[in-house]
């Protein structure tokens, strides 16, 4: 009989890996190095080769396991085709149906981090309780996953929930990293606030604490909670954008939950003071009840969400 | 053994009906009037008398009835529960159970006419072969239907896929019919085009076919394709907009198709120049290969979509 399963995150420097019981109890947290030289060749058997040790060290036997869970950055169809991770070195290749040969045969499931993040979440984290879940990543960058009926939404290719890249802004200027113009993750991720704070800086002769050290996501945040003119209208703008942002997300989704994560998150519940107004304003009043609330596992609802995908 | 299936779609002024083999071939379409007065109290059981008659007429015994599946305009949650159908007068029931207790518990299933249109269309319509699927109904207003992996998405609370009302204008100053400013229906509806085309009118000297007769989403379309350079304008506009809304639900969704049906659809292929080139500049590249089609099943997709949920 099962009692045991493993949830791994895959990133770009380190692996997260985890033990699990059926409940969701973490029994053991690990991290192997990501070693994505030679096209990340290796990357999948030190993730075998640290199970099987794993299983050894405690003396688990493999029937014991349900399988194992997997995330990565990268698009992940529901075969477990992975396109192009470029983090990892991957072009395409079935993950899925690697690694269960890596372990003679266990059943692997896989998917994209940002959608199992987002699984993680829900399970046990801040949209626990709730089966139709969008989570927004605020970090370097602006990453989502979606969540139907307690069901990763994967899309057509793997795309789905790339909620970073929706047009939010007709008449900017600069490109985002992903070669568009306006895309929400140009002013709702920590660069984007960042950008946003030096052009107000810039365009404004106010005072403010922020020309007097480090300008930041969180040196902003910080300033908006010292009363800081200048750092409000920053985070009123960054709020008016992702508000906007997510009233589209709920028009088409209209889901229960809005979970929040990501660095940026970390600013507290302030920042749903900014982001409101402007989703009150723009959502489909079917879809306005949306909660919003803060994710709460922080870089553990990858390991989680990928242990979730076997049960 | 079932050979039959019934598909309902409930209108504001008539109730589409058909009966399908499971193949999903129409054997006998009819309509009957939807009686609105007293809150609409009599459309379920007008329904369930004719659905009774027709198995009289073709005598079709109860056992050959795989079930009967409905559409009907309003937010359907997935247990069935229709919550306010303004057009029927409905405030809060849960059609599925009353329907089934009216046809002697009759299996039924139930949703959101615009979905349920979206799942014919997939079916036996412009969206055949595809499981990921964006309808968009370009009528009087804009309404929408998901479809993932097979299934309808119906949201949290059936709000789903209201992708008319997703904001894309910030300095829209006439307010939309849900009371925000700058959905995407006000631009992309037949009403829509018909205010661009006459905020054009008013805005230029150019000489235009449509400064002297009536304007219309079709008399603009037809302006197009007759080479009317103001005509051009607001189609370039409406295309814009859409674009740009399709655009952000790509990035959202992944789907592999959209398909556009309504009445504006009727303009042809030419619609998709005018839309393209907008989505491609703002989805994201991951979702960018989605198809376009036009919608085939016309005002059949309810029904057609209907019979299917019993599938």
């Amino acid at each position: 009989m099962a009692n045991y399963v493993f949830g791994v995150d895959v990133g770009g420097t380190t692996v997260k890996m985890g033990l699990f019981d059926l409940e969701g109890n973490v029994l053991e947290k690990w991290e192997i190095p990501t070693r994505t030289e030679n096209s990340g060749e290796k990357i999948l058997p030190d993730i075998a080769a640290s199970i099987q040790e794993k299983l050894k060290q405690k003396a688990i036997a493999r029937e014991e396991v349900a399988g194992v869970g997997i995330g990565v950055p990268g698009p992940v169809e529901k075969s477990g085709i992975v396109h192009r991770a470029v983090n990892l070195g991957w072009a395409e290749l079935n993950m899925k149906e690697e690694l269960s040969a890596l372990l003679d045969g266990m059943r692997v499931e896989g998917g994209n981090d940002a959608n199992v993040a987002a699984l993680g979440e829900m399970w046990k984290g801040g949209g626990q309780g709730h089966k139709n879940l969008v989570a927004v990543t605020l970090g370097t960058g602006v990453g989502g996953g979606i969540i139907i009926n307690g069901e990763i939404m994967t899309g057509a290719t793997g795309a789905g929930g790339e909620i970073g890249h929706i047009h939010v802004e007709d008449n900017e200027t600069e490109a985002c990293g992903c070669g568009n113009f306006g895309c929400l993750e140009e002013y709702a991720s920590a660069t984007g606030i960042t950008r946003l704070a030096n052009r107000a800086l810039k365009a404004s002769d106010k005072d403010s604490v922020l020309r007097r050290g480090e300008v930041s996501a969180k040196t902003v945040f910080d300033a908006v909670k010292a009363g800081d003119e200048l750092a409000i209208e920053v985070a009123k703008q960054f709020g008016e954008y992702l508000g906007k942002g997510l009233g589209v997300i709920a028009g088409i989704i209209n889901p229960e939950i809005f979970v929040i994560g990501g660095g940026v998150s970390k600013a507290g519940e302030i920042l749903f003071d900014y982001i409101k107004p402007s989703f009150e304003k723009t959502a489909f009043q079917g879809s306005r009840d949306a909660i919003f609330a803060l994710a709460t596992l922080g870089n553990d609802a990858g390991i989680y969400g990928a242990a979730r995908l076997l049960l």
